[in-house]
C-alpha cells in the first residue's frame, strides 16, 4: 500500500509515523516544497530573539530519524495536481521536471498561508528585503539575514496576534525596538479584552510600543519602510518609518490542491473532513491546518493549531492504512502564548463568542494567588470565567499570569474540564494538589468557580427581569 | 438555629463559612482547644525555615475576618462530651470551669493526632525541649523555641513522608544539619520506589543524611538526643546523635468524642459519613482529618488532606443548614510535595496500589522533556503511568520534575481526566494548551500515554500466557 502525504509539517508527519506505526508494510511518501521537514513553525520567534542559536535545531526531527521509520520525504517538490481517478500525483521535481506519484492513499496536509492585508504597496514591499512574511522556516532565514545586513534597529510589526506577540518580544530580546500596529482596539482578539488590556501594560513595560485601533493603509519600502497609518475616519493620516516591516495577519487554510481535485470546502473556507479526516473523495483524507476543526462547543470550526495538527494527522495517518476505530474527539480552543514575563492562555469560548453562538453567558473577572501568600513568591493571576446563566455549563476560561504561575498548565486543568462537559460548581469537586508554596486549598480556578456561583443569582434575577413582560 | 462546630482548623472553618453563606440566619460557633483558629498547619514548615517569618502570617484568615463572617470562635475551650439527647456540648473554658453549649447541629472536625511511634524512651523524650512532634502551631513555636535557645546544629528527623521531607528542607534551609531515619527502604510510603529513588538523590545533593530500611528503637534526651538505631535482624544497632529529634511518623484521626458519643468507625477507624457528611446520629456531621474519604477507585478509605478537608467542611456546613442536595463527590488521591528544587506529585493509585485494590495494571515509566528542548531550560520530567491491562482505565499518575516544570499543575491536569474516568488511550484526545516555551505539541501525559498504548501488547500478551492453561 502506497500512502503520498502532500505537506511535511505538524499534520503530514504525524501521519506518517502513524500510518508507519500501525502498518509497517505501507510505503509512505511525505511531498514538500521546501527543504524544511517537520520543523517547529512555533520555533521561529526563538531563533528570530537569538534564543535558538541554530535554525535547524528548530526540526521536531532530523531527516535520519524520519528515514529510520522509513519514511521517505521528498524535499523541494511541489504537489502541483492530484489525479484522483488515476490515482497520481503530479510533481514538479527539485529539478523542475514534471513527474507523477502514484498513490492508494493520499493525505493533503498543505498547511496554511498568510493572510496578506489589503495594504497599498506591501505586494511590492514583499519583493525587497525590507518587508517580510514570517511562516515558514525560509521566511525566518531570510528575515535574519535582513535583519544582521541592513542592521536593523527599529521593526515595525503589523498585526497583534500570537505570532505578532512573540515576534515583538522575540526583536526587543534581540536589542531591536519594535513599534506594533493593530488595526482592533485591543491586541489578541481571540483573548478577553480585559484580560488584553493587562497584557498591553507588560508591552508597554518591556519598551514595545503598541499602536492599537490603527489601520496601515500603505507601505513604502526603500532604503527603510514607511508605513501610512490611519486612525480614525477623518481621513487624517500619520506614518511610521522602521529598518524593516514584518506582517503578522493571521493565516488562511491552503486548499488549491484540494479544490481543484474536488473536495467540499468547510467552515473558514478550510477543507471540510469527517471525524476520521477523509474527505468525501475515495483514498484521499486530510488533515491539520488547511481543514476543519470539529469544535465541542462550536461544531464545525476552522482554529488552526499545532497541537490539533498533529492529532489530525495521527488520525488521518491511522485511517489511511484501515484502522476505523479512531476518530478526532474535538478540541475546546485551548491555546497559550508566553509575552516576556506575562502568560496568557484560553480554553472554550470568551464571553463575546459565547453570546454569538447562542449561549446565555455570564462572566466573572476575579484575580487569585497562585499560592499561599504567606509563602514568598506569590503572584496574582487574573481569571475570566464564563458559564451558561442557565445551564451552569463551563464555557471557557481565560487567564493572564505571570510565567512562574503555571497558567500554561492551570490553562489544561480547565480544559480537560471543560472538555468532559464540566457544570462550573462541579470545578469545586476536583481533587487538585496543594502544596503552600505551589498553590492554595482551593485552587485558583475553584476559588473563581465559588464567586461565580456566588454572583450568578444576581445576573438570573436580571435576566427574568429582562424577559419577564412586566 | 444553632451551629456548633469542634475544630478550628479547614474542616471546620469551611463548614462555618458555608453554613454562614447559605444561611445567614444560623448562629455559628467554632470552639477549638487552642489559641489558633483557621491556620495554615501545611504552612508550619516554612515558618520553622524561616521563609514566613512571623507564625500569624501562616493564618488562613485572621480572627477579625472570621468575626465579619459573624462567626463566634471560642479559643482555648475543650469539647468534652457530646450529649446527643439534651444536644449539648460539655467544655472546659480557658479558666478551667465546665460549661455546656446547646447545639441544634453540631459538626465534628477534630482533625487528626499525630502517630507516637513505639520507640522506647519517646514519650518521656517529648516532655523536654530536645524531641518534638510539629502538627499544631503551638508545636511549631514551641520547636521554633528551642532550635533557638539550644542553637540547634543537627536535627534528627524520624519519618520520610510530606511533612518530614518537608521539615528534612525546612532545617537544612534554616542551617541545621538533617540525618532523616525511615523505616522502610524508600521515602513516601505513598509515591512509586522508582520516582521515590530519584527524590533521594536530590536529598542527598542537598545535604540531607537519610538513612532508609532503619528502625528506631530507643531515644534518650538529655543534655542531647540520642538514637538507637537497628537496621537488620541481627540484633546489631548503631546510634545517632543530634541536638534535637523531630518525630513526623504520619496521623491517625482524633475521634474520642465522637466514639463516645455513638458515632460508627469506618476506614483507618475514622469517623465514618455518608456524602453528605452525615454520621448516622440525628444531627451530627463530621468533616476533615477525623472522618474516611470517599475514592473514587477505592471506594472507601482514609486520607487526611487539608483540600479534602475544605471540599468536607463545605458540604457539612451545607447539611447542616439543610441544603440536601451538595454531595462529597470523592478524591482520587492527589497530592504533591515540593522538596528542594524538585516537584513530586501523584494521583490515582501506584501500581502496587492499584493490584492491592484488584485491578490489573501495568505500569511504564518515562522521561520526557517539559518544553521544547530547543528553547532554553527545557528539563526532564519523570512520569509512571498506570493503566488497567484488560479495560485500558488510566489508574494513576506519579510525577516527578523540578520546580520549574509545573509538575504541581500536570498532575491536576491528570486528576481531572482520572476524576472523569478516561481511558489511557483518550488522554491522547485532550485539547491542551502548547506553546515552546512552555510545553510541547503532544504534552508530557500524552507522549507517556502513546508509550503505554505502544507497551501494552506485549504486557497483555504475557498476561494471556500467565492465565493460559497450556
Amino acid at each position: 500500500m502506497r500512502l503520498v502525504i502532500i505537506g511535511g509539517s505538524d499534520a503530514g508527519i504525524a501521519g506518517a509515523l502513524r500510518a508507519r506505526e500501525l502498518d509497517p508494510s505501507c510505503e509512505v511518501t511525505v511531498v514538500l516544497d521546501d527543504a524544511y521537514p517537520n520543523f517547529s513553525i512555533c520555533g521561529i520567534p526563538y531563533y528570530l530573539s537569538g534564543e535558538v542559536a541554530d535554525w535547524s535545531k528548530l526540526a521536531h526531527r532530523t531527516l535520519e530519524e524520519l528515514s529510520s521509520h522509513a519514511i521517505t520525504v521528498r524535499m523541494n517538490t511541489r504537489a502541483l495536481a492530484i489525479d484522483r481517478s488515476r490515482h497520481q500525483l503530479r510533481c514538479r521535481t527539485p529539478d523542475g521536471d514534471s513527474q507523477e506519484l502514484p498513490w492508494d492513499r493520499l493525505i493533503i496536509a498543505t498547511g496554511a498561508t498568510p493572510v496578506i492585508p489589503a495594504v497599498e504597496g506591501l505586494r511590492d514591499g514583499l519583493q525587497t528585503d525590507r518587508v517580510f512574511l514570517v511562516h515558514t522556516i525560509a521566511d525566518a532565514r531570510a528575515l535574519m539575514s535582513a535583519l544582521d545586513i541592513v542592521g536593523a534597529a527599529r521593526a515595525l510589526v503589523i498585526g497583534a496576534g500570537y505570532i505578532g506577540l512573540e515576534l515583538a518580544e522575540a526583536l526587543t530580546t534581540r536589542g531591536v525596538n519594535v513599534t506594533q500596529f493593530e488595526a482592533r482596539e485591543h491586541l489578541l482578539a481571540t483573548i478577553d479584552p480585559t484580560l488584553a488590556a493587562q497584557l498591553e501594560a507588560e508591552l508597554a513595560a518591556k519598551g514595545v510600543e503598541l499602536v492599537t485601533g490603527t489601520r496601515v493603509s500603505s507601505l513604502v519600502a526603500n532604503d527603510d519602510v514607511t508605513l501610512t497609518l490611519s486612525r480614525d475616519q477623518s481621513g487624517n493620516t500619520t506614518t511610521a518609518t522602521g529598518d524593516v516591516a514584518i506582517v503578522v495577519a493571521g493565516v488562511r487554510p491552503e486548499t488549491d490542491l484540494a479544490v481543484a481535485a474536488g473536495a467540499k470546502l468547510g467552515h473558514g473556507g478550510a477543507i471540510w473532513v469527517n471525524r476520521r479526516m477523509e474527505t468525501g473523495i475515495p483514498g484521499i483524507f486530510a488533515a491539520g491546518d488547511c481543514v476543519i476543526t470539529h469544535h465541542k462547543l462550536l461544531g464545525e470550526s476552522y482554529l488552526p493549531l499545532g497541537t490539533t495538527a498533529h492529532k489530525q494527522g495521527r488520525i488521518a495517518g491511522a485511517a489511511a492504512v484501515g484502522k476505523a476505530d479512531e476518530e478526532f474527539r474535538g478540541v475546546v480552543g485551548t491555546q497559550v502564548v508566553k509575552v516576556f514575563d506575562q502568560v496568557i492562555a484560553r480554553t472554550g469560548l470568551t464571553e463575546l463568542e459565547a453570546s454569538t453562538a447562542g449561549f446565555k453567558p455570564f462572566t466573572i473577572t476575579t484575580n487569585v494567588d497562585d499560592h499561599k501568600r504567606y509563602y514568598p513568591g506569590a503572584r496574582t493571576i487574573s481569571i475570566r470565567l464564563t458559564g451558561d446563566v442557565l445551564t451552569h455549563r463551563l464555557l471557557g476560561i481565560d487567564m493572564l499570569g505571570p510565567t512562574s504561575s503555571a497558567v500554561h498548565k492551570r490553562i489544561d486543568v480547565a480544559a480537560v474540564a471543560l472538555q468532559g462537559g464540566t457544570s462550573v460548581g462541579e470545578l469545586i469537586d476536583l481533587d487538585l494538589a496543594y502544596t503552600p508554596p505551589l498553590g492554595t486549598p482551593w485552587d485558583a480556578l475553584q476559588i473563581a468557580a465559588m464567586e461565580w456561583l456566588q454572583r450568578i443569582p444576581q445576573r438570573q434575577e436580571s435576566l427574568s427581569r429582562e424577559v419577564s413582560p412586566g
